[in-house]
């Protein structure tokens, strides 16, 4: 189908405020006094980031809630986004567009935000989607990689883990998992919960990489090490249950990515308010463990022996 | 070579205030009271947008200057931008980052703007690039596709065609028009003379898909039509020795896609305005039509007759 039939047929709709019904060559935001703007751009591909198989709609949800993610994570409340959309023309039919944007609709619906531009493009060989999102912060509020000091606690939000075993699941055709593939296809950053991260977490990021590689991007933006007890990382019943069957991939909720969940850290003063909030969201946090002085990762086996990190998760472009 | 090592090296040189020097999971702007934020995605795409043999310095010079393009279109000063790479295994070596992060700079500097954040992954096929860029208007003076109004003149800045033109010299291998090359592969968008754009513009937009398109995309928007005089239209002294040589081509400057410069339309009354603005700039920038009242664009051939418009200028996804 031809560009503008796609976007006025299947995006205009999902346009918000200040996408001048992508009628214009840009979006114009308009100024919030008092606010930091936060912004973030992921891009997922054919092949690297999601299957061949995945559906357009799967592919869009997969792909802003990966931004959402992120801005979350720095305590953002999410606004607004771009898409820049690279599609072979054996793909770009009607029936993909259709998808595709019921896709954004789902997640934009559910994380509360909208549709403020983008670019739509032929690609000679696979799919390409690059998102770009703003959310907004109180003005210098944005939570860092790098506040955690010695002593403070180290938590996660959610699971970990569905993710990466979901994707096993969808690409090795595990039967009987059903809601590690819906993790992996549809992942849920924990929305609700994060906004309120500014009020206490002295540092976070969201978990994409891989619960150990991203906390070590918060240990080592913030000069601090962090202690990892194992048997306190929180795996799902399916998790467990698959792992029972599975056990030689015990490794990947720690090391899989595609968690979307988020990793950080607080003052122990702070146990009680995170406590509290957390029963009152009815949202599952989790503390896994603590800062330390030094630098690296240290994972503690139930036994209370150290896990040897040979792999530190998953990296683009690693040397092979 | 790994993504952090490409960061580290090659992007971090060229990040800018609230960059966060590209450490942290999302970049951060503080609030501008009294400006608008605009902001526009460009995707540019191997095989599609640029010949595989392009330099990737030139490739990340064209994808910014086309994202500078929209932006100046609109009146805004380019502010910063976010990058979301994708690039085979084969091509992500050292000398390619290396050489697209010096096309990054040569744009950057030249634009006056700097890296804000961004995502590189690995592709399977091809080299994708998208680029979404942040500038400022003044509060509410965002020039739109959408006031010209009939009796206002059309303009175009700079010269029309060169884009166009160079890229058939470049994908035909035809010798002798380095400098139409150049414009296709290092687009020079206007952006000191449109900083002036929104003291005396009534609509504007950048031509990318080709001078009658996005002619024809303000008129639409306006709900206008357009008549250009063909024989007003600028051309560059490269432009016409090349056409006086491939006679058969004579469509593109009018039909071709790659310009990024910018047309705009303003009352008569700011006329003498322009012109000395055009004369202290010494910017080249034609008045090539006026607007009337109806819709479409009707171009004037030298001899008075109007030219037939068969063929309205690239777009994506055309049905074949």
């Amino acid at each position: 189908m031809r560009e503008f039939d796609a976007i006025e047929r299947y995006f205009r709709p999902l346009s918000g405020e200040g996408a001048l019904s992508l009628l214009d060559d840009a979006a114009v935001i308009e100024p919030r006094p008092g606010f930091d703007t936060i912004i973030t751009t992921d891009v997922l591909v054919e092949g690297v980031h999601f299957l061949a198989s995945t559906t357009a709609s799967d592919i869009a949800f997969k792909t802003l809630a990966t931004n959402i993610s992120d801005c979350v994570a720095k305590g953002g409340v999410p606004h607004g986004y771009f898409v820049g959309l690279s599609v072979p023309a054996a793909s770009a039919t009607d029936d993909w567009f259709s998808s595709f944007s019921s896709g954004l609709k789902d997640a934009q619906t559910q994380f509360k935000c909208s549709l403020l531009g983008g670019d739509t493009t032929l690609s000679l060989s696979g799919i390409t989607v690059c998102i770009t999102i703003l959310g907004y912060v109180p003005e210098g509020r944005m939570i860092k990689r790098s506040g955690a000091k010695p002593g403070h606690n180290v938590y996660v939000t959610g699971n970990i883990g569905d993710g990466a075993l979901g994707l096993l699941c969808a690409r090795d055709q595990i039967d009987g998992f059903i809601d590690l593939e819906s993790a992996y296809f549809r992942p849920q950053p924990p929305t609700q919960f994060v906004q309120n991260l500014i009020s206490f977490a002295s540092a976070s990021a969201d978990i994409s990489d891989g619960l150990i590689a991203d906390a070590g991007h918060v240990a080592a933006a913030s000069g601090v090490g962090m202690v990892i007890y194992r048997s306190d990382v929180p795996l799902s019943s399916s998790s467990k249950r698959f792992l029972e069957k599975y056990p030689q991939h015990a490794h990947l909720p720690l090391m899989g990515g595609d968690d979307y969940q988020v990793v950080f850290t607080a003052p122990p003063e702070h146990g009680s308010k995170i406590e509290e909030l957390v029963a009152h969201l009815n949202h599952k946090v989790t503390k896994i463990g603590v800062c330390r002085e030094g630098a690296g990762i240290d994972v503690v086996e139930p036994d209370g022996l150290p896990l040897d990190l040979a792999n530190l998760g998953y990296e683009h472009f690693r040397e092979s």
